[in-house]
């Protein structure tokens, strides 16, 4: 049975990617979300913040690991023995970005296998940026992440680093 | 373990669809490939005609199936117990009528999920309407459909049927 | 003050098209639903049906007009003193061929503007062909359409027109 | 030093398609603008009538010729010696078509390349269908073909075939 | 009668964005050109450098009042009484992202609807940042933006700062 | 007879890169190849570096010429006598910017032709970016680069510059 690796930065995670790691969970024995830690960009939310949120969230769906992995996503697949990475489409432009991304990885490491899941159309204009934008203008976020990452949020702005 | 199905017109089934036939079987328990019994358009095959060089093709992946139905997707795979449907992303055009069509069978039928695959990069620009569109005009097939296909179109071609 | 036209087939009137008539009908003194006799394809529903199923459901938004014609739109506005033009947008290929219309429009009848709205979120992916389809197969189609035109579906079905 | 060709229907050529025939032109040795009899669709205009208003309308363009075939573009342009096939883009929807025909026809043959031009900005909403609308409502249309072209249109239009 | 407003940068602002201002004031009783003071990026002109040059532009247009914002748009429509926010859409690219935003905004504040209008075919390449881009290596940009905007992007760049 | 000018950053150049000059250098008498001095983001190879690579590879191109610039790509072009630019075409994100880029410098420079050239569907994924990223992760990069360039990918990864 394949295991699947749903990677993304999650800063923070939102309910658009909750609902693709439910479905996606239903699919394989097993589904490892994977958090990118990027050295690039500076997040809101430390890499132990995030794996702590989503472990938070996912504590209901035993077949759910939650990790956090630095370098390639597909050499992490491969170290955790993944063979399906999946990722939700909600617009043409994330297709096309996402199709360079399978056709890239492909390339790389052509036993593992990218799968689209489209975004509940309900989330599909939601992403971590728009949250930590309406977090910041004091907007209530509650339709957009669960209530312990939207505690966080109030957390991190009563800090004053929002 | 989830079944799933791959529902089309496979008229004829092309070296993109047996890509995708391959590349889903590996994923999971059992495929279904549905020959989709269009009333409306008058295909170049018959649906015997079209299952049969299906099987041909598929012989080797002793999980796949091939099948055909008549009415609505969603309805044949809840009848089959399928819980996946598979579908093919070429290009933007498809990507957002396949969009349409996941968010339509969600709405009627939520329990089903729809599940994309990238079509290989070398065959993202073939369709059964190229293929029949080439054999047409008597331009070699050899490189878009297995060598039982080509004898059928080839057949086709000689009856004055294509 | 501008009145606004909203034309379309409406074969039949789905949710997602009220939704902009509601939502245009608050932006101008008046707006014309504009339901085109287009001779080139055959409608499920005639105009007069078209009309009626369209004025019940808008009998409540004093000002709509329901108004039927044939020939070009932009010269149907100029008869009827619009001077707007309304239009739903809810994909990528929805935004290209609208985007030509409007500036086809322009070219031909400059004093005519043409505005577009984001079709809501959960009917982005409703169209009547859809409507027809679902109604088509016996599916439950209370979700897309209002009731009457539901009742008028099922009519359509039980007739054996459908 | 290579002749190109540029293919298309032609019903009838319009102010975008002659942009395209003038910019091409100056670029090669030779142009050949050749006008597809395409016998599944009831053209406006017999081919006869759409290569002299073509020839008509490129009569100070020295190094260009008008032709008509009837198959594989592709084969034809082998048979005149062209090596390389114009073609206009206006929109994404234009792009994804012509990026399939152009990969569909290198692996038909490789030795023809196809380069593409964008389609002048003030013809970029032009179409020979909308001509044709326009022209069947009464509309005038001397903004979007030449003067012989109009005359033509309305000759159709006075003998009751528009 | 709805007030609108047209939120942006206009840093500066072009022909382009006159032509959205010129034709949205003709639809609304007063329009409300609300230019971002973002404290990100850094921009060529000061906030009260871009209303000036707004308020010379629009003095000609008497329901037209020009104003800046901090902080978030529908906050700040909200404020002003504007029910209707106003969008230029240029490309695919622009409308994903705008209808992104207006789907965002619609969650955030349900009661401003947002419209948008194709921006003219001959300004649609056009953008604040290719107008920047063509004063700094010295091109004519009398045909991009109004002579006022020309002799302010002269005088940035005979000082050095463009 | 037209001289065609490719302009980019090559940083490096790739296979696909490679693919388009080779077309293009069949298509006129002479291909000027022209790398972007860019001062607003650091480049992992100096100008220097970009040149001497892609020289290398064009070796056996008698017809092409390498040269870099500073400033506006059209005034470079007119300077070396182009009339044509030569860009290639991967994706729809690709074609809007590239379309927008065309008629900027169209309005610019009128007398300079741009024309497109679909990048070869195995190198559609492609780009400088992918391939630094690759071999920043120590990954295999000659699928993507010719040998020479991997070359100077392994000395800068092994000074620690990548």
């Amino acid at each position: 049975m394949p295991i699947a690796m749903y990677p993304g930065s999650f800063d923070p995670v939102t309910r658009g990617h909750l609902d693709i790691i439910k479905r996606s969970s239903r699919m394989f024995d097993k589904l490892i979300v994977a958090v990118l830690v990027n050295s690039a960009k500076t997040p809101l939310f430390t890499v132990e913040e995030r794996v702590a949120m989503l472990r938070e969230c996912c504590k209901d769906m035993p077949n759910v690991e939650v990790d956090s992995f630095n370098g390639l996503t597909v050499s992490f697949a491969k170290q955790k023995g993944a063979t399906v990475m999946v990722r939700g489409l909600r617009a043409v432009t994330d297709f096309e970005n996402e199709i360079q991304l399978a056709h890239t990885n492909y390339a790389m490491m052509p036993e593992i296998e990218t799968m689209f899941l489209a975004t509940a159309i309900k989330w599909s204009y939601l992403s971590s940026t728009i949250v930590r934008e309406a977090a910041h203008y004091g907007q209530d976020v509650s339709r957009f992440v669960p209530p312990n990452v939207e505690k966080e949020l109030l957390a991190k702005r009563a800090a004053g680093k929002l």
